[in-house]
């Protein structure tokens, strides 16, 4: 019956799609909490795609994960034991807990979840880094005007699910691309997305075309989660003065290789567009600003999300590998443990 | 001794670099003006990258040459017969000419050049187009800041040529890429940039370590008018919040083929960096404010420029294929007539 203190840590580098062998699973005792810190018992997991980018062993904006080290990622976890001023047993606080079953904190960098305002998962989800993401990456680097149009590529997932709701509620058609049938149907069908393709049923020389059809005015904004030659494809449709908003390249995350694809920029020059990369924690100090709107948003009803959730801590890995393969509709999450 | 009205018409559709042949040149008589008209008597031509793409029969972001019909460009030009109640004979006019020897105009579109300012020529470069393209581009689009890095590609042309300079003024470091080492050494030791590379003498893979060892504290703003694998080792290079302005993409211009290159959009994600095209005509309104600054400038000696010119209307050609294949260093002109 004693509870065993679990990780995951990095057992290899993978080429390309990570194996579960990639990851090893460790366990120990449970931790005790110093002074000033507490313990969490992890409840949910994030799986998300900048996570491809910390197993590889190059300089980034965040350093890579090293071999036998504990496995970067966010999590939502409830305060089992204390001896820190400020949270108490019972406290549900989201941050950085890594690939584990307990965490030990100072609390730096974690903030309390309000158990009262949504289930805490969501904080994983709508009400954190992924609806973080799409609220600034669409407001501000692709500032959506009403009757503008708006395409989103990984539509269907944790970060493009939203930001195509956030277009709505801005006034803005809002188009979609995303890797299945059932995906499409959920973004037009229940997320009100104008329009929107499964790009897996569309030949690569068609992706154009078929862009243009479902943005016969243009692409005034475009919100880049994959790159690749879908975001090719998205160039010459780009209307004057487009904005475009790099995420994600998920298509090429599992590429080892220099990738190749057709220069661009010249289109820049022809439409004066402007292409910008972002990361959400440049906006920390708006988080708050975020929130309140999503929460808003959400309890009105605006905006909806789906959660994917895979039972069982040890399935951490099968997770993480099935989001960066497309097996998720909306926020891919690991139930680590019942509350 | 009778004066002839002699024109250069597209006669083929160019593939790959242009060649003189691609041009037709015909002649009649002088034209005379129509009420509210003068004739221009041309005295430069400005031959520039932008040409190139107009003889491209695909959409842009202006129409193309038709076969037959007249080579577009900029000129100055001296008023020889008025019809026009604001433009006198002996007026020099710039404005959109064409490549011939004499121009109708109803003046719209054209300005008055003030001859005690400075050479006339100059109307076509560091106080005309090129001048205000390297102002408004540099200035507008990348915001350089002093103490930071501005990489500047076709350094020595009329654009890039001031591009570095006008960066120093603002109190950054410049540095030039250039493909000859005379025009390194112009840059360099005459116009005050802090480095340069000569690119030819460079082999291709080396270009992201030539860059990183110019720019030893990275790149902060990039003005690219070349594209291709030189822009490709910039990159890298950017730093946090970098600011590439896409000027021309002269690499590309004379290749008719879809062109491959690395994928690089993921850079701007970890520098959090933006890419933005322009065109100089987009600051029509605000030509007046950058016309008086390059004046003050040139006046005061902290711009200096260099004319490139060749002699005889029946060379613009030439000296249009010459540019395209980097023969000037500075202003490449035709002096169509001696005035």
């Amino acid at each position: 019956m004693s509870e065993l203190h679990r990780r995951f840590v990095l057992a290899s580098r993978p080429t390309g799609l990570p194996v579960p062998e990639n990851f090893r699973l460790e366990s120990g005792p449970v931790p005790e909490p110093g002074e000033g810190e507490v313990v969490l018992r992890t409840l949910y997991l994030s799986v998300d795609p900048y996570m491809r980018g910390r197993l590889r062993d190059v300089p980034s904006y965040a350093p890579p994960v090293q071999i036998g080290e504990l496995m970067t990622g966010g999590g939502v976890g409830r305060v089992i034991t204390s001896r820190h001023p400020r949270f108490a047993v019972g406290d549900v606080l989201e941050g950085l807990t890594g690939w584990q079953s307990h965490c030990v904190s100072d609390g730096k960098m974690f903030r309390r979840v309000d158990e009262t305002l949504a289930p805490v998962s969501t904080a994983l989800g709508v009400l954190g880094m992924p609806g973080l993401t799409a609220y600034f990456g669409l407001l501000d680097i692709c500032h959506p005007r009403a009757g503008e149009t708006v395409l989103v590529s990984g539509a269907a997932g944790a970060v493009g699910s939203l930001v195509g709701q956030i277009a709505k509620i801005h006034g803005c058609r809002a188009v979609g691309i995303a890797g299945a049938d059932d995906k499409v149907q959920w973004i037009t069908g229940e997320l009100g997305f104008d329009a929107a393709f499964n790009y897996k049923t569309v030949a690569e020389k068609d992706y154009r075309r078929t862009i243009a059809s479902l943005c016969p005015a243009g692409v005034d904004a475009y919100f880049d989660n994959v790159g690749g030659p879908l975001t090719d494809a998205v160039f010459p449709n780009l209307n004057l003065r487009g904005r475009v908003s790099i995420c994600g390249q998920i298509s090429q995350d599992n590429d080892e290789t220099a990738v190749q694809g057709p220069r661009h920029l010249f289109h820049l020059i022809v439409k004066r567009a402007r292409v910008e990369g972002f990361l959400v924690m440049d906006y920390a100090e708006r988080f708050k600003e975020g929130r309140a709107k999503l929460a808003e948003w959400l309890k009105d009803g605006r905006l909806k999300h789906r959660e994917q959730i895979v039972d069982g801590f040890e399935n951490t890995p099968q997770a993480f590998i099935g989001m960066l393969q497309g097996e998720n509709t909306g926020k891919m999450l690991v139930r680590a443990a019942a509350d």
